[in-house]
Order: structure tokens, then C-alpha cells, then sequence
């Protein structure tokens, strides 16, 4: 007898008979005499819906009106699944963010989740046997009594939380892949799903392109060390053993994992752009006066390259941004041109970033240095690296991406058997 | 300078410009001067939507569920209407019943207003010139914090509500008509817009088969004394004047109506079924014994009629249902034949009611006469007659009931010039 929270995505409830489906799946848990929260979100395409009408009447609009607008499509998917559940004699009722409530920040389309108190819950499953079916991605911001939602993906966020609100023993995300693969298996057909990865892992993972989990979900479990399991909502509810290990992905806190490989998964994005600032001053005060302008004009830059001056007088600078905010970042530099007082801009938008995670790399040197080797035996010419505690990143020419990932998934022993 | 509040439906909202065409109509009352609130229903189609996926997963389905999944159609309206609003430089914020809050019984899906404070939206007229916009058919049950919905069409009744809450000069109901007429103008082409009609007058042409307000709506009005203004959303808003006298047509009190017609206007509804129950026993009782089952059947009884008993032993009785009861009212009358106590039952499904309604019967006699005259000489039997103070129905085949408004509409002096 356990207490969980299980969080469906929008293809497990696009329509009603999924609906069904889900209800068979909370039902499994429920039979097995665990204590239950569901976290929907919309069905699939309504939010988009939702936020094509915002920005058809207004490109510009007012983000309340945009939380209170959007928020509105997880009520339908929590009411209809409460529905399905009471249909098969489960005890239900939906709830909606401000009925818990679910405070959060007031900075609305990201609020950031304050505080949710979890006796409300634990008393209903404890009294009536009820399972809480709770819509996802949204909140209160109680001093203002306004709905809030948690951006993109918000509901992995809303479940990991409330997992940690009533105390629960894991947060089971159901969406349309079976777990976390070591890399894109579209990509690298030889690609595993993962049994287990550490939250640091899979933050890495998450923010370096592999799109199963909302990133702030994950810093989330972390904070509070509640083991999030990624599985499939297409499993057959009824071929499942509720107290079986069924397939999927548990990430969870490294102490858990016991045989960890050096190297967990392989990440790449092909969205970037490069940007490298020729003969900048080697002074204190220039990387400002070049990232300073681009916060401002709320670009997000990510890799960030410079290395030691040759001449102790100039050096160079690269940084990469998102493809779409290339024109702007550019144009950012540009004006800027005086104040940093550099010689050229050389620039790219055919670049791919790939990254080699595992926290493994802590302890084993001479990891990065295998993967310059074997990119440089395929001819694939590296731009530029960078590396943090439980990763490297290359940045190369967008056309060698796959080559480059399926490189470095055999060379770290990735490839199933 | 005054206070107004203005009701938009389902046809008023049913896509991005048509919401901006609203946002039209408010400006010019703001730019007029006055303080507003604005009541939105869903798009039309939505709530239609909603109620099918209830009733597909489970047609028995928990009322507070369902609540909770159809009132979410208004939020939607009301956040972009506000956004709309915004863009063309109007304060505005959109309001969810909870937020008001609107309080009302827990007769989920056709809950009734109990309360409303409207000192938070007159603060916020007084101090900000904000537009309040609000999602219209639903409120809160506040003992349990649960959303509820008001039944079909009840967008209408939270208008009065708020108006009568907010203590505003009157209520404008924009709908896809100009105004309430005389009869159906698809039946009567000469049918006239009416430009006063008493609440009396118009709760009985309402409950009597005029769609174009809901009856608790007006019955609101009439406890206020609320004037409420019907007019159509279609009219241009460049072309109004505010100042002047729009076309459509005042709900108002008796006293403000000062030169009123005998007869204000004839309704009719064909969905009518009729069930004799004859030679039933002349004795108290007995008239219990066939309503109190059909009541526990949830069957609506319109019309009842019971003739004086000829020989003092036995009577006929006649009633009508929906002709979607009918079925069920039959069987559930012969399940309590030895109950009851009667010789055999009369039925038939295709019978129309239409109605005569003017405040003005209460002065004059022999309105009624007029019309079984003038029915007579078209041949067109009548079934059955009852009367009240400012009405009088008859019970005719349905096939004559297009031949009977337009006579009776004739006869009243109805007919446009």
C-alpha cells in the first residue's frame, strides 16, 4: 500500500476513449490498494487552440487573460476522467489549481509553484477512499486571486509537486514514449530505453534536447528527492502486474542507482546559431558588455566559449543562441559595436550542438578526450567545446549530427546488445 | 453617465471577430460614458461540445463534474473578449464566477443565484474605469468551493443578476434578433418587434415557447425591477448612437408601459403530447394519484385539465407533456392504473398549444371568446382551453397551429401596418 501520483499527458486523454484508457490505468493502482492523484492536462491540440486565439486577437496581450484563457482546457480533461473513473465504481473528483489551491508566483504563462498544501488530499483519500483528479499546468496567485499556468509543459511540474505535497511515493509520468533513451532512437536505432538516471543526469539531458519531461519537473524531484518514473500510456492497462517492474524509465537520486556507466545518454540540438566576437579587449567588463544587451533584449544565449589570451591583449569569444533569435542577437552586437569595441562578427546558423552526459564523468578522466578522437577520425570538425561537472558539448556543422551521435553512441557503449 | 450591464450569447462570441465586433459595441457605451460589465456566454458550439463528451463517457454522470467541464466554455470568452477590449485601449479584466464570487445553490447544472457582492466590481468602475468581463451560466457553491452552472441559457439570468448586484441602470441582452416579437416571424411575416412588453407579458410568451430569453432571467428582472433591454448583436456598432433610442424591445415593469394592447403577443409549441385519463373517480385525491407518479418520474406536466364532473361520480382528465415524455408519461400512468382507478386512456403525439398573452385580459372580457370565434370559423378544433389572469392556451391538432397564430395574430390587431 503505497500513495502515488500519476500524470497523463495530452495524447493519453486526446479523446474519450483514451480517456477510458487512463481510467483503466488509475483503476490498476486503485485495485492494488494505493492511494491515488491524477495530473491531465488538455487533450492534445487544445492548448494550442486556446493560444492561437489569444494571439489572433492580440499578438501582444495581457498574460492574464492568456493564464485564465489557457487554464481552461485541462477543467474539461480533470472532469471527464473523474467521470470515467466513478463509471467503473472508483471513488473521484477533479479539482481545479485554485480549489487545492495550487499558489504559485504571479509571473503568469511561468509562474513558478510557491506552495501547495497536501492535507486537503490526504484527507480525502484517507476518508473516502477518493482518487484526485487534479488539471494540470495551472495555479492561483492567491494575493490577487488570479489563475497563473506554468508555461509549456507545465503539468509534469503540477505533478512532481503535488507528489511531494501529499507525500507520495513516486510520480508516474505517463506519456507516448516507454522511458528515456540513451539518445533519439529515430536517430541512433540502436539507442536503450535507460532503467534508471540520476536527476543531475537527466537535468543535463532534459535542457540539452531530449523533450520526454518539462526541465523544471526535474529540479523539482531533485529538490525533494521524489523518484519520477517515465512510462508508456499505451501499455495495456489490464496486461500490467501492479506490484511487477513494469517498462520505463525511474529517475531517481544517484545514491539509487548502483552500477552507473561513465557515460548515460547522448543529447544534440540542431536548432543553434553561433556567434563569435573577433578581437575583443582582454579586460574585465567586455563579457558584460556583450551579454548585458542580449538579457536585455531577452535572448537566451547558451554555449558560452572563450578562451585565455594568446597575446594577453585580444582574444575571441563565441556563444551560441536559439536559430530563431539569431537575426535579433546579431543586430544586438552590432549596435552595441562601440561600447564592446571589437574587431569582426564571424558567424553561423548551420551548427548542431551535441552533448555526452553521465555523472560517471566525475570520476573517470579522459572521457572527452575519446570523443575529439573519434569525431576527428569521421573528419567532423569541432567549432567549439565546451564541459561542466557531468558533461561535455561539441559544436559542429549541422549536416555531420547524426553521424556525430551515432560516433559517440558506440564509442561509450550505448548500442543495445 | 450611467451603469450598464451588456449580455452577449453564444452566436455574439462564435469566433475571434465577432468577439472584436463586441469590443465595438462596449467602447461605444464606454466612450459614452457609461460603467460597464460584460456577460459572455461560450461560443456557440462549444457547450454543445462539452455536454456531448460528458454524456459519452458515462450518460449518468455526476452533475458537479459536469459542472465543472461546461462552465469552462465562458473563461475562454471572457479572457479573450477582455483582451480584445484592451487592444483598442479599454480597461478591462475578465472575471470566473468564483472569482465575483457569484454564489449559488448546489443544484448543480441548474443551480440558483443566492448572492452576489457587487462592491468589488463597483470599486474597481470607480477607481481603475476597468471594464468587468464576465463568464457568463455559472457560479460558485461556496460550503464546498465547487463550480456550478445555472442550466441552459442561464448566461442570460447571471446578467440580470449582475446588474441587479452591481445596481446598474439597465441590462442589454445582445442577441442574433432585434428585439422580442409580437409571434415567431418565420411563422407570421407580419409579426411586429415590440418595444414594451410588461415581465408578466413576457415571462408567460417565454415560458410559452419564445426562445429569445431565459425565463429566470426575466423573473430576476421582475424581483429587481431590472429593465432588461433586448437587441441584436448584428447592428452595426458605428452606427449606433448611444444616446438615442436603439432598435429592440424594453422588458420592464407594467407602470412604464403606458398605452398597452389588450394582447401583447401569441406563442406556440409544437412538441406538445396530450394523455386523457378518463372516468376517473370525482374525489379528492385522486388528482394526486396520477401527478405525484409522474412527478417521482422527473416528467414536466405543462397543461392540466379537469372539467366540472357531470354526474358527480366520474371525470376526465387531460394533461401534456414534452412529446419526448410522452412515451414514458403513458406507461408510467398505466403502471398506476389500479392506483388511480380509471376506465381506459386517450392519447395523442401531434397537438400544438399556442398561447394568447396580454396584461391587458385583466380588464377586458370576452378576449378569449374572440378567439374560439374566430378558431371555429377556420375549422380548427380546440382540444382543450385553460386560462389564467393575463393568458389563455388552447390545445389544437398541430397542423393547424401556423393557421391559428396568424389568425389569432390578425385578430388582436397585431399585424404590421
Amino acid at each position: 500500500m503505497g500513495r502515488l501520483v500519476m500524470k497523463f499527458g495530452g495524447t493519453s486523454v486526446a479523446n474519450i476513449d483514451r480517456i477510458r484508457n487512463v481510467a483503466q490505468h488509475v483503476k490498476r493502482e486503485v485495485d492494488a490498494g494505493h492511494e491515488v492523484a491524477v495530473v491531465v492536462s488538455a487533450m492534445s491540440g487544445k492548448t494550442n487552440e486556446l493560444v492561437a486565439w489569444c494571439t489572433e486577437v492580440s499578438p501582444m496581450h495581457d498574460a492574464r487573460e492568456y493564464d485564465a484563457i489557457v487554464a481552461s482546457g485541462e477543467l474539461v480533461t480533470a472532469g471527464l476522467l473523474a467521470i470515467a473513473l466513478q463509471t467503473i465504481g472508483i471513488q473521484a473528483r477533479s479539482w481545479q489549481g485554485w480549489q487545492i489551491p495550487i499558489k504559485t508566483s504571479d509571473a503568469h504563462a511561468s509562474a513558478r509553484i510557491d506552495e501547495i498544501d497536501g492535507d486537503k488530499l490526504i484527507k480525502r483519500f484517507k476518508e473516502r477512499k477518493e482518487v484526485a483528479v487534479i488539471a494540470g499546468f495551472q495555479g492561483i496567485h492567491e494575493p490577487t486571486g488570479r489563475v497563473t499556468t506554468l508555461g509549456r509543459g507545465g503539468s509534469d511540474t503540477s505533478a512532481v509537486a503535488i507528489a511531494a505535497a501529499v507525500k507520495a511515493d513516486r510520480c508516474d509520468i505517463y506519456t507516448d514514449v516507454d522511458g528515456v533513451y540513451t539518445t533519439d532512437p529515430r536517430v541512433v536505432p540502436k539507442a536503450q530505453r535507460m532503467n534508471k538516471v540520476a536527476f543531475e543526469e537527466m537535468l543535463e539531458l532534459a535542457s540539452q534536447g531530449a523533450k520526454v519531461l518539462q526541465v523544471r519537473s526535474v529540479e523539482l524531484g531533485m529538490t525533494h528527492n521524489m523518484p519520477i518514473f517515465v512510462r508508456s500510456s499505451f501499455d495495456k492497462p489490464e496486461d500490467i502486474d501492479p506490484h511487477g517492474t513494469p517498462p520505463g524509465t525511474l529517475i531517481c537520486s544517484e545514491e539509487e542507482i548502483m552500477e552507473s556507466h561513465v557515460v548515460t545518454g547522448i543529447a544534440f540540438s540542431k536548432d543553434e546559431a553561433q556567434i563569435s566576437v573577433r578581437q575583443i579587449e582582454d579586460k574585465p567588463g567586455v563579457a558584460a558588455s556583450i551579454f548585458v544587451p542580449l538579457a536585455e533584449a531577452n535572448i537566451n544565449v547558451d554555449m558560452i566559449v572563450q578562451n585565455v589570451s594568446e597575446d594577453g591583449k585580444t582574444t575571441d569569444l563565441t556563444f551560441t543562441v536559439p536559430a530563431t533569435d539569431y537575426a535579433r542577437a546579431k543586430e544586438t552586437i552590432t549596435a552595441a559595436k562601440a561600447k564592446i569595441g571589437y574587431a569582426r562578427i564571424d558567424s553561423a546558423t548551420d551548427v548542431a550542438k551535441v552533448s555526452v552526459i553521465g555523472s560517471g564523468m566525475r570520476s573517470h578522466a579522459g572521457v572527452a578526450a575519446q570523443a575529439f578522437a573519434a569525431l576527428s577520425e569521421r573528419q567532423i570538425n569541432i567549432r567549439a567545446i565546451t564541459t561542466s561537472e557531468i558533461k561535455f558539448s561539441v559544436l559542429i556543422d549541422t549536416a555531420y549530427t547524426e553521424l556525430a551521435v551515432r560516433t559517440l553512441h558506440t564509442l561509450y557503449g550505448l548500442d543495445k546488445a
